[in-house]
């Protein structure tokens, strides 16, 4: 089994759970995605790693060599419904070659160098956070076993048929024996494009705050009453999505979104009594993610107050910040130029599973651009040449981090 | 057939389509506004009224007295489906009160005073703009024949039913016999109450432009994509629903109501790519309604322009507002003085059978509070003592009218 290209590899492994749409559907525990497990263990074979799926669904390739903890390398195979072809296939692929050429040349780990692909890291199927990294790391994920599907099937009944055990997934545990972790991925942002730059160096995960907002007024007839006598509760959320945006604009990393509206009673005539809308918060830092909670909670406090309109600001979900780890930030960032590659520090606005390993054990992450910061569809896409430098890049990051 | 006071005759007439809510559903083209029709046409009668329904069903109620053009006075019978007890019907019973109170005092008008209902002032059940007015005022209806309601009956076939002939309707026309119109009206808004005033004396009923329009941005990763690089539909809407906000307190008598929001996709993570929403704009003289107009398009264009959207905004209808003859705004002024009302001169920002009928001769409106501003609702309410102090300005007004 000869590895051609990175493109070639990708695109041959974009085969399993190609659909109508020119996109890739292969969702956590689904025929597809143990077909591209079947595809990616041959190659790990062939490269003489010991090829194991974990209790928890993790796809492993344990090049066993060396002493000491091993040199955890991959991302994730499973996609969202009708997605692209290199969202987490990339860092999988991208492990199998860096592999590949490290042998060729006759490097021999000081430590062993594990491939991984996590189980189902996008969450989509049944709205479980990153559960194969967490069990991986040590995480209990028994609470996601009523999760369902949208046909009504469980995250447990889904690993019974096969034949996985949810109650067995602490086994998974791995990361004691686990010293770094080193992913490589796609943007799917237009940083680096805008930028001009060939690798970004990410530096922290976005923390991420949702909440549900919900502004009452008064609803009432458009023509008889005075602008100065009303309590809109669309201008209310006006307000507060413009204040966000002021705010998001003027802290380094952080970013907030009102995605999701809903204005009623909905008639052209009548002043909207009521509004619901989702905020979507990221901060790249622990204090920035803390400071912008609070900047929420003063701009709707204070639009409230000047608007006449009862505010129910509800916290959804919250995840901190992870800020990875500097010394391996710092690593990669040398790599990457001694490869001649331009470089760019960066946050990560998306969660990844290194999110998930890079609070037990340090950790790095290593995006290559995306064409018009396009991802999670089949249009998906990065020039040929990047995803080449982005595995020469892991390469000599996981040539580094295993000496 | 006795009068008693005005909030009895409301009462009374308020049995006529009671509905279940609490409220009065007399929809247009109804045996139930027929009904009230009935009740009203006797008491015409024991006026000494001439009555007829007219081809276009508005109901006359004729003073056949003195010479020259008649004056005009009433308002209307239909309501919204489970709206209230006043509107409209506080216009007409409050006319059969005040010729009651002049015939009492022996007054002999010096032309003939006719008391007017109009048919389908609501115009909810069509969707027919003030068929009825329209047509009296030499308006053609016939284009309206097809529209229908909810249940498909169209307003030709309801007419047929109760007998009457959508063809013959021009026939309705009698504004060359009418000199003026007076209508009485509850205020329907806040004003009145907020400003602790007791008769509104009606300058001009606003005009309105209705619109709707479309930004297109584009959706993208709200995480990845950073805060400088997004081109948010809905921000894009913000900033016009907070700058139409901000045109309409700065003018005098216009208002500005952004009602109806959809945005897309409505994923919390995702930027919105799209948003149309409606804009309802009025304003109460001619010059104000263009300058308005030419605002919202400025507004549009810059916002866009400067964020980076596409903008589409179509004008979906548009009614130039009417200023009320100021003669007859004089005399109701003096009248109410007259009478020790306080009053406020103010436009009206709903619309009237009088803003047609204004059209083509001299029209006034008399306002009374409104409680709590609530119209079209079962809850609608004017203070007994409000309402008698309406009739008193009415009959005042008709009694200069008609000298």
């Amino acid at each position: 089994l000869i590895l051609g290209s990175v493109a070639d590899s990708l695109l041959e492994l974009g085969e399993f759970g190609a659909d109508r749409s020119g996109g890739v559907t292969r969702e956590a525990w689904t025929p597809d995605l143990f077909a591209a497990y079947e595809w990616v263990g041959e190659r790990m074979r062939a490269l003489g790693l010991e090829v194991t799926v974990d209790p928890a669904g993790n796809l492993l390739g344990r090049w066993n060599v060396g002493n000491g903890g091993a040199v955890l390398v991959g991302s994730h195979l499973d996609t969202v419904p009708s997605g692209g072809r290199l969202d987490g296939a990339l860092g999988v692929v991208g492990a199998l070659h860096a592999v590949a050429r490290l042998q060729e040349v006759g490097f021999t780990p000081a430590r062993p160098v594990w491939i991984v692909a996590f189980m189902d890291e996008e969450g989509t199927r049944f709205g479980a956070s990153y559960p194969g990294s967490r069990a991986f790391a040590g995480e209990d994920i028994t609470r996601y076993g009523e999760f369902h599907d949208a046909d009504g099937v469980t995250l447990a009944e889904a690993m019974s048929a096969h034949g996985y055990d949810l109650a067995r997934a602490a086994e998974a545990t791995r990361i004691g024996d686990v010293r770094a972790f080193l992913e490589l991925h796609i943007e799917q942002g237009p940083v680096l494009e805008a930028e001009g730059k060939q690798i970004g160096v990410v530096t922290a995960i976005v923390g991420q705050r949702d909440y549900r907002l919900q502004l009452r007024g008064q609803a009432n007839h458009a023509g008889t009453t005075p602008m100065r006598l009303r309590y809109d509760a669309f201008v209310g959320a006006a307000r507060i999505a413009l204040g966000l945006r002021d705010y998001a604009r003027a802290q380094a990393g952080v970013t907030a979104n009102v995605g999701r509206v809903t204005v009623l009673p909905g008639g052209s005539n009548v002043i909207p009594g009521f509004v619901e809308l989702t905020i979507d918060l990221r901060a790249p830092k622990v204090a920035s993610a803390a400071a912008a909670e609070q900047a929420v909670e003063r701009l709707v406090a204070g639009v409230a107050r000047e608007e006449g309109l009862e505010a129910d600001l509800e916290q959804t979900s919250a995840a901190d910040p992870l800020e990875l780890d500097p010394d391996l930030v710092e690593m990669v960032e040398q790599v990457a130029s001694g490869e001649g590659a331009s470089t760019l520090r960066m946050p990560s606005g998306a969660g990844h599973d290194a999110m998930v390993i890079g609070r037990r054990v340090p950790a790095a992450m290593i995006f290559v651009p995306s064409v018009g910061a396009i991802s999670h569809s089949p249009d998906e896409h990065t020039h040929p040449a990047d995803l080449e430098r982005g595995v020469q890049v892991l390469a000599a990051a996981l040539r580094q981090t295993a000496s």
